[in-house]
């Protein structure tokens, strides 16, 4: 017999809960406050879906914002800060550059920590110049919103749904120094959790287990540096004391970009919800002109690049040297590249200012992806089984590759080390050798198969904080203990005085006990002994 | 703007997967090792729907079961085992007396573990009979099964999964002495999560903290009583020493049947699935005897009575003082007894020897419902959003009660010590006082607004596991540490051990240095002190 698929099943589901479902519910009011970047042009899938379900969003930016502008589905607020767009593009564009400076490592520890004080002190400004601007802050309390949806990796948004007093919603890929580990008290053992950054699988070596801890020992005081000023700034606004941690832990739901497809299992907490590989499902049919590509490419196929939205140029060495790799190949090369044409560029590779990359990725002829390895484009990977060559750049893309690589569903390349023969030999590999398609399509079909899209997910939730006002039920009574009591250490500390006291008397009585049998016989010997003296 | 309910897109989402599902894949092939009472009764709803699904299920069970029967969704094999059905119904029976039976605490404790040491005998005793049943195992291992479906209470089916080598899926309430945390690898602060049998809450005073911490320190002394003996027979089996962590941490996927609106928020791990309130939503019209009693209730409404499935009847002094309380309250009492009639049963209460539990808790007349707190009745409770007044009679119906009354949706009583007036005040104010009707129905709300119903979640993982074969991917890397690598301790005595001997160093050199630098004066010093003797 045909097994019933789940298809039916849902249908009727559907239809049930449209002939049950209140018709009179009104739509929501939701306040976003995003991070300009990556962070925020991930969160447009959601945006959209909450709009096509009647909710009115409104996204607060500072006018320097570089990546978020108007757009049809939501309305945009803009408030003025001290510093240009120019500013704020020039530190996206330092990021890429850094890369590929080559600097030996205490210079890039060095210029890599000088640059994260600049960038946070734009950032704090922004942020306090969101929260003093008292004419914004009053029309914002006056709209009554149902909700806030903010990526914490700037807390502002955080302390602003404080000051109003709103339920929040958290939407983010993963906070720096195990932030949301600690601020939703999510047990994280450092034994097989590795730390973000540290570049470990869920399977580590004896050294790389004492590379987690030391990470986990040292990483608080690079996040202090970031992430104190909004405690002192939101004691202020809030006018009482608070720490980073109470701002954090005040979400209602953290919805997180990731899922254990690409992450390794380990302890969660019941208000995290995994939505790995929201934007992955949505394909659109090629436009005509990546068609022709793809077509002409015959038997041997595509090979999609793209080292994401964030790097628009490398050095000409690295990109001749890139260029030189891609045309060994037999397969036709789409590569998105905004910077100047290196001038070795083979017949088979193209250039282009953008791609569609998810859609590409899908067609039956991709066979590679070369990729910076940033979440996106691994979901993206994942999403398609297209195994994958990757180079990653900063942030947790050394992560990612690394979990790809210990998968078997690609090879990493140092991009600052590698050789036209490296990128050629990588490439070649992953579509050569059956065992990469193999296992990324093992990952494609387990990553696809779940109960419910990631994306309703993400929308059930939101509205779910709307609709409840929070979610109280799934706040752990962890956040109300010390850390002492957290760890009983108080419980431990009175039972050990217990049997230490019950050990003592216990001692003591034994002791009398037997200076009372055999004491006068001692005492005697004693006296007797004294004497002799 | 209304706003767009779920149900249209949910539609959409059921019609999509309707089109693009596989159309010709398989029915699967289950094996069902169920343990007999009411942890099988809670099993039926799951494997109707598994066999609506087309999967062809195999439940094997010993010949002396009490409550397993034949059944038109699944084939029923019973295997010899050394005992009768009187006697399992014998052990059943005894649960609900000794309930009765107002001992001192030493002496019930007493009692309680002898118990606990016969019933295991017998269980036991069958699993040993299942296992070496020769001809039974050949004729399974044959069967070539997808999974194994099965309730790890008792570890039978575990050990059999292992021997034939078959995927696993668990289905339960919860394993005592926190066996499924541990097998799991999910770690469970004792400061916020109440232990089991315990009857504390999330919040804990010190001295409940202490209380959580010694039933954590020695309830690994009854657990090794029970389960120990398991891990024997299934080192004999499987020719290889397994502990009773290895056999149970072996399952895929874990099916809780709770949530987080009964329970409290507290860590968890990535397979484990959250089912609670499974059955609450398969509602059928009440059937027309109890339909005239509703109906005749009038204005005051009904009060629905039952001690759940495991406890036929109570000492008839108890059942007099029940009978006496529930004739000074307005409400029509449909009490479910199938004991002897007691003789001053006022006219507003009606003795059935059975009741459409959910159906007539979920009518609108509807005004209290009395309760052993077993967690079925718990979630019928909730979903259905009646105030509960209740007895709780042993395993974890204590906890459950504790979990409402927290929550302010019902009162405890002692089933020994209270009296009819105690029942009377208790009934009394869960009907009047409005506070209980709206936690309840707060607690409702938040228990039915989910994004997946439970039973197609469960019916989801037990195909999942059937498709893939597992879910490797969802196993935590912890399982493959000791106990020392978990906690890091390697990595810390390391850590020590190099921070010492640098110090041990460093101290040595100044000391050196030291003596270089001033050591010739001293000495000169000392020299002339030891003249001058």
């Amino acid at each position: 017999t045909a097994m019933v698929s789940q298809g039916p099943r849902l249908l009727l589901l559907g239809l049930l809960l449209y002939v049950f479902s209140p018709s009179v519910s009104h739509a929501g009011k939701l306040l976003l406050i995003p991070v300009d970047g990556s962070h925020w042009l991930s969160m447009h899938v959601i945006i959209q879906q909450l709009h096509q379900r009647g909710h009115d969003i409104l996204v607060v930016a500072p006018e320097a914002s570089v990546y978020i502008e108007e757009g049809s589905y939501y309305t945009l607020k803009k408030y003025p800060v001290p510093f240009q767009k120019e500013n704020v593009a020039a530190t996206f564009a330092e990021l890429g550059h850094a890369v590929f400076e080559n600097n030996p490592f205490l210079l890039r520890v060095i210029k890599t920590y000088k640059k994260v004080i600049r960038d946070s002190a734009l950032l704090l400004s922004a942020c306090t110049h969101l929260l003093q601007n008292a004419p914004l802050m009053t029309s914002l309390q006056e709209s009554h919103f149902d909700a806030l949806l903010t990526d914490p990796f700037i807390p502002c948004g955080t302390i602003l749904a404080q000051y109003l007093a709103l339920p929040t919603v958290y939407y983010l890929n993963a906070l720096p120094c195990s932030l949301d580990m600690k601020a939703t008290q999510c047990p994280n053992p450092l034994s097989y959790v590795p730390k973000l950054l540290s570049a470990n699988s869920d399977h580590m070596s004896f050294l790389q287990r004492v590379k987690n801890v030391l990470i986990a020992l040292t990483e608080n005081f690079l996040c202090d540096v970031v992430y104190s000023p909004y405690a002192a700034l939101a004691s202020e606004i809030l006018h009482k004391k608070v720490t980073v941690y109470d701002l954090l832990s005040s979400a209602s739901i953290w919805l997180l970009r990731t899922d254990f497809v690409k992450d390794y299992p380990r302890p969660i907490m019941p208000n995290i919800v995994f939505l790995g590989g929201m934007n992955c499902l949505e394909k659109k049919p090629i436009s005509q002109e990546f068609e022709a590509y793809v077509n002409a490419s015959g038997e041997h196929g595509i090979v999609v690049f793209s080292l994401g939205s964030m790097v628009s140029e490398i050095p000409e060495k690295k990109a001749m040297e890139i260029a030189e790799a891609l045309g060994r190949i037999p397969q036709t090369v789409l590569w998105r590249y905004t910077g100047s044409r290196p001038s070795n560029l083979a017949k088979n590779t193209i250039l282009v200012k953008w791609l569609p990359q998810n859609d590409l990725l899908g067609h039956p002829k991709a066979r590679a992806f070369i990729t910076h390895s940033g979440s996106h484009g691994i979901y993206e990977g994942i999403c398609n089984a297209v195994p994958m060559v990757m180079m990653p750049l900063f942030g947790d893309q050394m992560d990612n590759a690394k979990r790809m690589e210990t998968r078997g569903a690609g090879v990493t390349l140092n991009v600052l080390e590698m050789t036209a023969d490296d990128l050629e030999n990588a490439l070649k590999a992953v579509i050569n050798d059956k065992s990469y398609k193999e296992n990324v399509t093992r990952l494609s079909r387990l990553h696809k198969d779940r109960p419910i899209e990631p994306l309703d997910l993400a929308v059930f939730w939101v509205e779910f904080v709307m609709r409840h006002k929070g979610a109280p039920h799934l706040r752990p009574a962890a956040h109300d203990l010390t850390w002492y009591q957290y760890h009983s250490l108080d419980v431990i500390g009175f039972l050990l005085a217990i049997v230490l006291t019950v050990v003592f008397i216990v001692f003591k009585c034994c002791a009398y006990g037997f200076r009372k049998c055999f004491g006068k016989k001692g005492q005697v010997k004693k006296t007797h002994k004294s004497k002799t003296h």
